[in-house]
């Protein structure tokens, strides 16, 4: 595949990547977080390649969350530095930790539990460094706001990314009240793409899913359908009149599971084809019906190619060794993820 | 980590393969294909490994099946032939289709539709080779009986067997009666666990997910569950007695969506504890719970290993970059599948 050709010359099914609407997205939520005066920590769980951390992080390789010890150990490979491990301390990862946080100016790791501030304690480290953690060198306080994903609007995004922020605001008081001043840190995707205003007071936000967005996101109400930067692109392979179904060469695979019962058109959307559905997937097939009334094969030859917008883009993003990056249609070239643990 | 370690020596979540399984879950299919008097053709698709390709086809590299165009071409690169690509000729790939077969000594595509064959007419092989698919060099007729998923019992699979054989054998008759003869081939898990007489009057079978088994095909009763080749390790790493909760470090990425919905103890088994349930999962959590009644934490220490034995395995084999084979519980090496198309 050369550089330039249009999506078409791409075998199915293949995962792309719109890297405009990756900088666009990207963009705002720095244009957004400076306005707000919070620091923008971008979590690269979403995508775990080094291309898209660059334009997330707009180049600096500083102040990223990771969600496994693979990533964070591939992007302190590669140059990234100030890495904040978003887990709960894996006492079976207590010595890859220690490592990158002998070897990093700045690696975080989070504690939620006493025995796990014991195991640091049973592993100092070297050179004079301390860990940076809650309560080893107490950096900071951590909360996702997950409970974002059960809201539709921005109304109730605010509400609950108003609560967050208030509780954490309230718990850094009484850290104050007794000597103890540290770092904050929220943030989930929809309350960052709409955050109220005492978010200004936190140290920093940390959400990831933004720079692809997804169909899940547009229905929460965090961005719109057009800021989605992902598509898994497919081809019919099959038609099936006796079942009104046609076959496409996306499966399991190739969008994952995820997203199962939540959307009328099924576990994905199908651009420009709202009366479609993606019914079922089995490892290498999907099964597309018409949400009602028959189908028309004759209008999906076989080998045209359909687009898949998917239900949560870090879950179809997890199925590919490699996702194919373009510019208004054109492709520029390839992103590789890392992946394991 | 150094060969002969325990399966507690590595990292959680983890998927850990155990050979001596695996072997014989191979050589009783061997042994049965022998019996009947028909060929066995192996499927990669459930593992995508030399390794494991080696075993199931006692080592000659002859013989097989594949999924997808990247694992036909890493089979081919590593001495492999005799391939069976089982996707009915996707049309971006009649190219790639074009030099396997100018490569190998035998490489076959399955045809389904009369614009397939108008599609492999206008690409000529090389080197006066000829196309091997039903209808350029008509190699042979195959059909999977996936319809086997179905049933619960050696009962049911054995008439749906049946039925797929005896049809397939009609159609091979009727073929006879207008002049053509050619192989036929057909064959899932669950049937070629439990085959009928008849399937030796087949030229081959074609299961593959046998080699690993997992708990679907130990309810449709192909297997016993002590027959399942697959865990995946996992490590405690919350307490929610609030929720009544267990957090484990085994979310989607590790073990797949696959399931939901069909088993009491929810997205997998845990092993030794037939009253935990894998109610969901996150990235990388999942949230177990008592199938009833209260949890008592004490009995799971943070960081202590849970065992799961995955619903699909080819769905939670997708998820792992590399396999961890062990013999007895200890560590022997690393399996690399190969992914995409
Ligand atoms: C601990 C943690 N922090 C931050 C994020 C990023 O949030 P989002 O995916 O909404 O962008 C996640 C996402 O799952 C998370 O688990
Ligand atoms: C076309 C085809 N052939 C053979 C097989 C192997 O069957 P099983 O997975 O039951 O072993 C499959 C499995 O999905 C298949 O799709």
């Amino acid at each position: 595949m050369s550089s330039g050709e249009p999506l078409s010359a791409l075998c199915s099914p293949a995962l792309v990547v719109d890297v405009d609407k990756v900088k666009r997205n990207a963009q705002r939520m720095m244009e957004r977080c400076h306005q707000l005066g919070v620091q923008l920590r971008p979590h690269m769980k979403t995508h775990k390649t080094l291309e898209c951390a660059d334009i997330m992080t707009g180049g600096s390789r500083r102040c990223i969350v990771v969600s496994t010890m693979a990533e964070a150990t591939f992007y302190a490979d590669h140059g990234f530095d100030d890495i904040l491990y978003a887990y709960s301390l894996p006492f079976d990862k207590v010595e890859r930790c220690a490592a990158l946080s002998e070897r990093l100016d700045l690696f975080q790791v989070l504690l939620d539990h006493p025995d796990a501030l014991e195991r640091l304690r049973k592993r100092p480290l070297k050179g004079g460094r301390r860990w940076h953690a809650d309560g080893v060198e107490l950096t900071g306080v951590y909360a996702h706001c997950g409970n974002t994903y059960n809201c539709e609007g921005v109304e109730q995004i605010q509400a609950v990314a108003q609560e967050t922020t208030s509780f954490t605001l309230q718990f850094m008081e009484k850290l104050k009240a007794v000597g103890i001043s540290c770092r904050s840190s929220i943030g989930s995707t929809p309350s960052c793409s709409h955050p109220v205003p005492d978010m200004g007071k936190l140290s920093e936000v940390h959400p990831g899913n933004y720079v692809f967005y997804d169909v899940q996101q547009s229905v929460i109400g965090s961005c719109a359908l057009e800021d989605v930067a992902v598509r898994v692109l497919t081809r019919v392979v099959g038609h099936c009149p006796h079942r009104n179904q046609l076959l496409i060469d996306c499966g399991w695979t190739g969008i994952s599971l995820d997203g199962a019962g939540k959307l009328p058109s099924g576990y994905a959307m199908i651009e420009g084809h709202p009366d479609l559905k993606l019914l079922s997937m089995t490892q290498e097939h999907g099964r597309v019906e018409p949400i009602s009334g028959p189908l028309d094969c004759s209008k999906y030859p076989i080998g045209s190619l359909l687009t898949l917008i998917p239900y949560h883009s870090c879950a179809a993003a997890a199925m590919h060794p490699v996702y194919h990056v373009h510019s208004e249609g054109r492709l520029m070239g390839k992103w590789t993820p890392t992946r394991g643990w």
